[in-house]
C-alpha cells in the first residue's frame, strides 16, 4: 500500500487563526481531515507531522526514507532559509512534493526564492487548502508510476 | 456546466519530440486526451488552444472572459517574457491556473522569474503531464467554489 | 495637413472594463473620440490602430514612415519587453511620442524600465485618458516645428 | 479661479546658456512667458518659483497646499536625490505634475530613477520647453476635474 | 495587569563573556534584573525566555498570544535568517518590539537586513543594555494605549 | 545640567496634517510638549529645532558640539540621502540618537538604507511619537553615563 | 543536396534605409543576393524568410526541422527578449547559427545578453553583411561534417 | 592533553548513503574511526557530535569553551544560513576549523557564501573524508602553538 | 590675471578638529593660507568659499562662470549625493578640479561613487592638505593652456 | 599582399590534449595548417603566434600595427580579464577579429563578459576549429575592403 | 616515487617582510624548508617554483602534467583575476591543491571570489604557513589513492 | 637625495600615437622629459620604467623598496585587473602615487573600479600629461615630510 508523509512546517499549527486574509480560515485539522478523506478514497495511507523546528523536520525527512513512497511538504518559513531541509530532501530516495497555501509569487520578494523547489519533484501553490489536495494527488501519481 | 479553457504556449506542439530528457515522451495530443478524460469524469467541458504567437494567446485570454469559468495555461517560453499575457490575465475576471511540465526552478536562472505567477490563482509545475491534470483539478475546484 | 498615427498596444481594447482602479472607466472608443475631437480642433488628421500582436505593431510603425508626421504610441505591456518595437521606432524618421494612462513609476518595479522611452521624442504618463490628449498635443507641436 | 504654481529646480535659471545640445536655446524667461500666455488663454493664474536650494523648494511646496489647485515642477537635479521633496509632495493635498525638458531615459543611467515620479499625478518629459506647456495643460485638466 | 514577555535569542546567554568590545560586560542576568526593576516600578509583570533554538522561539511566540500584552525580543543571529520567527510574529495579535544591544548598522553588511523589523511595531538598537529598557518602555506604552 | 538638542528634519512641521495613516494625527507641537514634559520630569533641558534645509541641519549639528550633552535627531527624508549630515555627526563629540516615527523597514525599499544609523549611538523607530520619548530617554542615559 | 534556411528577424526588411551608421547601406535584397551567390558557388540551396512576428519565426523554425540541414538566423530585436525562439531552436535537431550585422557588444548594455547564443552552434557578429556570409559558410561546414 | 571536539552538521549522519557522486561512499562512522586513529597517533583526545538541529550545535559550541583546545566543524547546510553558529564561534575563545567534504566552490552558487568562514581560523574543503583529517591536523597544530 | 575660486563643501569648516585620524590636524585656515601662498608665488588670485548648503554651492558655481578661469572644489559629503552640483559644473564653461583630503577609495563603499568626477577636468585625492595644492597647480595649468 | 597575424592565447598550445569534450581533439598545429591552406588558397600570408603571457600578447599586437592588414586573435582566458589587451587593440589601426573555439555563452557565467569584443571588428565563436577559418575569411574581407 | 610541485604566486617571495599582521613573519625559505622536511618524512619529492608572472605560472602548470603526481599552488593575487591559470589547471590531468596563508574570507570582498577553487581538488586556507603543510599532506593523500 | 621611480603601465609606450582623442598627442618621451625637468628643478632624481607585463611591474615595485622614497605609477589597463600589483604596493614601505592621463570616471563603467587606489597614498587623474607632473609633486611632498 502506498504510504505518504505530510509535513507541515513552522506556524502552520496556527492556520485558521493566523493572517486569514492570506491563509484563509480553514484550520490545519480540517486540512488534515480532507487529506485523510482523499487518501481513503485513493486507498493510500497518510501520516501527518507538524513542527516549528527545522532540525525535527530534517530528522523526519531522513527517517521517512524507505518507509514512505512520497512526501508532501509545506516548508512554510523554512522554504526560503533552510539548506539543511534541501539537503535532506536531496539525500533521500523518496520523491518530495512542495506545496504552499498562498501564492508566494504575489507576496514579498524574498518569498520567491525557494531552496526546496530545485530538489522537489513537483510544486503546487496558491490554491489555499486545495494546494495540499493537489499535492497529495501528485504524490500518489508519482508513487504509482514507479 | 463548468467550462475550462486549456492554453498551450509556444513549442508545446512539439511535445514528445522535443528535448525528451526535460519534457518526456508524451505528445500534446496524449495530454489533451488525458485532460478530456478527466473533464468527462468530472463532468466539465474543456476546450484546447495552442499557439506560438503571443498576440493570439492574448486575444484568446480576452475572449475567454465570461465564456469560461477558468483557464489552465502553460505559457511556456512566454512565462518569462510576456507582460502582455500577464496584463490580459489581470484584466479578466476568469481565474487562471499556471502549469509547467518541467521543474522550472531546477533549470536556467531566467526560468525562475515568471511574469504570470503573481496574477495566477494557483501554480503547478514539475510533475510532467500530471501538472496539467492537477491544474485542471485545481481549476475545477476554483470554479465550483465560486 | 499634419497626419498623426495613434497606436494602442495590447489589452487596451479592454479599457473601461479592465482593472478600473488602475486604468479608470473610460473605454478606448471614448478616448479615440476625444482624440478625434482634439484633432479636428487642431486641424490635423488622426488614424487609430490597436493590436495585441507585437509583430503587427512593428509592421504598422514601419509602414507609417513617410505617411505620418508623428506617432503617438501607448505600448502597454510591450513597453518593458519589446526591443523589436524599439528598433522599429529607431529605424524610422517619424518622431514617436510614448504615452501611458497609469503612473508606471508607482506600480511594479519592472514597469519602470521602458525599452521605448530612450528612442521616443517625448513621454507622457499618469494622467489617465488625458495622457493621450497631451501626447497628441506634443506630437502636433513636434510635427509643426519641423 | 484655478491657480497653478510652477516650480523650477536647480540650474534651470541657466537655461538657454547651459548645455544647449541637451536643453536647447530657450531661456527660462521665454518659457515662463509661454506658460503665462497659455494660462491667460486658459483663464488660470500661474505663479513662478525657481531655486537652487532643496530646502526652499520643500518650503514652497508646503506653503502651496490649499493656495494652489496644482503644482507643475521640474525638479531637475533634485529628481534623483531628494526624498525630502518627494515627502513634501506626498504630504500635501495639491496634485503635482513632474516635467523635464530632456529625455531623462536617453541620458545617464542615474537619471532614470526618480524619487518624485511615484508621488506625482502625471509626468511629462523629452519635449523641450513644450514639456512645460503640456504639463500645465495636464495640471489644468486635473484641477478642473476635481 | 500588563504582562510582557522578554525573549533573548541565540548566544545572548553568553553576554558579558562574549566579544565585550561589541556587546559590553553586562551579563544577561544583570540585564534581566534591570528589566525586572523597571517592570516593578512601572507596575507590569515580565517573564524571561532565552533559547538558542529557532523552533523554541517560534513555539514561545505562538504560546504568548493572548497571554501577554506585548513581547520584547532580541532575535540576535536569527534576525537575519529566520522567516519562521517573522511569520510567527505576523501570525499573532500581540505587538512585538525588536531590540539589539549593538548598532547593527555599523557592523557587517548582512546585519542590516532584518526579517523581523517589517513585522515589528517598534525597533530599538545600539544603546547596549539600555536598548532593552527602552524597548520595555515602548512595549508598556503600546500595551497601555490599546 | 544635562542639555539635549532635538532636531526635526524636513516635512516634520506638517505632522498631524500629513499622511496620517503613516505618521498619525499628533502635531509636532504636541510631540515637543511631551518631550518638554519628560525633560522636566527627568531634570534635563531640551531645545527644539526644525528645518527643511539640509545645510541648516548641518550647521546646527556643528554648533551643538560642546553645548549639548546629546542630540536626538529625526532626519526624515535626509536619512537616506545626506552624507553631509552623516559627516557632521561623525565630526562632533556629542553622541547622536536617530529616531523615526514610522517603521522605516515596513515601507519603500529605499527607506531601509540610512546614512545616519552607522554613526548614531542608538536608533529608535516605529513607535510613532513614542519614538521621540524613547530616544530622549536613551539620550539622557547616554549623557549621564559619561 | 545541403539545404540552408536563412531567417531574418524584425526590422531587417528596412536594411539600407535604417540607422545606416550602425547597419550600413546594404539592403536585405543585396545581402540575400550575395548569400545566393555563395550558395550557388558552394553547391547548396538556400531559402529566405523575414518576419517581424516572433510567432511566425517560431513556426518557421519548427517546420524547418528535417527539411533543412542548418539554419542561419539573425534574430535582431528578438535576440534579447525571446525565450520562445530559444526553446524552438533547442527543440529541433537542425543546427542553428546566430548572426548579427553590428557588434552587439559595442552597443547598449541589454544587447550583450542573448537568449539564443547558448543554444546556437556558432555565433558570428560585427562584420556587417559579411556576418551572414561567414555564418552561411559555418552552416555549410556544420552540415557537411555530419 | 589536547582535546578536540568534532562537530558534524545536518545530514552528515547519512554519509555513505546520500548523493554518493558528491559525498563519496564512506560512512560517518568510518570517518570518525579514521579521526580517532589519527588522534591516537597524535596523542590528543577527540569527541564527536552530530546534530541536525542548529540550536543544539550552538549549545554544543558554547559548552566547548574552555573544555576543548580546538573545534573541527563541518557545518554542512548551516554553513550558508546560520548567523547563530557564526556568532557562537565568534563568542568563544576556542579556535574553530571549518571543513567540507565536497568542493563547495564547484557546486551551486549559494554554497560559495559561508557565514562561518570569516570567523574560522582555518578552512579545508574538497578532499572528501581527507578534509576532516587535514582539519584535525590543523586544529592540533593550532592548539599546540598556543 | 588668472583667477581661481576655491570651494570647500560641508563640514570642512571643522577641519583640524574633526576625525583627525582621517582628515589630519590642519585647519581650513591653514590650508587656505598655504593656497594663498602658492597663488602669490604663481601670480594668480584665489578666492575662498565654504558652505554646508548645497544650494549655496550651486549658486556660487553659477556665479563663477566668466569671473574665474578655474574652480577647485572639495565637494565633501555632496560628492556622492548632489546631482545639482554636477549639473551646475556641467552648465558652466569654467573648468572644475575636484579634490579630496582623504583617500575616498580606501573608505566606505559609497564614497567611491562621485557624481562630480565625470564632469570634472581633473581629480586629486588622498594627499591630505597637499591635495588642494596639487589641485590648485592643476587648475593654474589648465587655465594657462587655454 | 594582405598579411594576417594569428594570435593564440593561453593554454591553446595544449589543444587536442586539453578538455576534449569542450575543445575537441584537433591540435593547434592542425588548426594552423588549415589556416595556412586557406591563406594560400586566398593568396594572403599568415603568421602565427602563441603565448601564455599577457604582456607578450600586448607587445605582439603593438608591433603588428602597420605590418599586418588584420589580426585574428583567440584571447582564451585573457578574454575576460585583460584590459591591457583591449587597450592594445584599441590603440592600433589594424582591425582585429576575435574568435573562440567553444560557445562561450553556453559555459560559465563569467565567460559571457569579454573585454575584447567591444573593440573587435567582428567576433566568431562556437564552431570549433572552423571558428578560426571563418575568422580568417572575415579578416581577409575586412582587409580587402579597405 | 610521488613527486609534488609547489607553486608560489606573486609577492610570496616577500613573505616575512610583507604585511606581517596578515601574513606572519615566516619567510618563504622557512616555509619551503618545512615542506621539504615533511616531504622527506613522507618519502615524496617536492620541487619549488615562485613567480610574479602569470604567464610563467601557466607555463609551469602545463609542463608539470605527467611529471608530477600533484601540484600545491598558492595563486596569491592571481586567485581572483586569472582565468588563464584556471584554464591551465583544468587542462591538465594532475590534481591541484589551492592554499592560502590568510583567511581570504575575512578580508576584502573581492578576495572571496576564486577562479581557481572550482577547478581545484581541495582547498586549504587561513592556517598561516601550516596551510602549505596541510595542502602538501592532502596532495600526497590524493596522489597515493590513485 | 630624494629618489622617485616612475612606472608606466601597458600601452603607454604608444602615447601620442594611440587614441589621441582620449590620451592627447604628447609622446611618453615628452612626458618623461617634462618629469625630468621638474625633478631637476626640485632637486630630486627620477628613474623611468615602462612595461606591458604585469609580472615585470610587480618585480619592479618589489625591487624599489628601500631604493626609492616614492613611486609614481600609471597602472593603465592593470588598474582594474591586477590584484598582484595591488598586493606588491601594499607589501612595500615606499609610498605609491597613482596617476591617469584621462578622466577614468568619464569613460567605461569598468574603469571606475581601481584595485590600486585603496592602497595608494594619493591619486591624480584627468589632467592629461599634467597628471604625471602633479603626481610627481605629490610624491616629492610625501617623501619630504617623512
Amino acid at each position: 500500500m502506498v504510504r505518504i508523509l505530510i509535513i507541515h512546517g513552522p506556524n502552520l499549527n496556527l492556520l485558521g487563526k493566523r493572517e486569514q486574509e492570506i491563509y484563509g480560515s480553514t484550520s490545519l485539522d480540517a486540512i488534515n481531515k480532507d487529506l485523510q478523506a482523499l487518501a481513503t478514497e485513493q486507498k493510500v495511507s497518510v501520516e501527518f507531522f507538524q513542527s516549528n523546528h527545522e532540525g525535527e523536520i530534517v530528522d523526519r525527512i531522513q527517517q521517512a526514507d524507505g518507509k514512505f513512497e512520497a512526501i508532501v511538504i509545506n516548508p512554510a518559513g523554512f522554504t526560503h532559509t533552510s539548506v539543511a531541509i534541501r539537503d535532506a530532501i536531496a539525500a533521500i530516495q523518496t520523491p518530495v512534493i512542495e506545496v504552499h497555501l498562498s501564492n508566494i509569487h504575489a507576496r514579498e520578494e524574498f518569498r520567491k526564492e525557494s531552496f526546496v523547489s530545485p530538489v522537489a519533484r513537483g510544486v503546487v501553490f496558491g490554491f489555499g487548502p486545495e494546494s495540499y489536495l493537489l499535492g497529495l494527488r501528485g504524490a500518489i501519481a508519482l508513487a504509482r508510476e514507479k
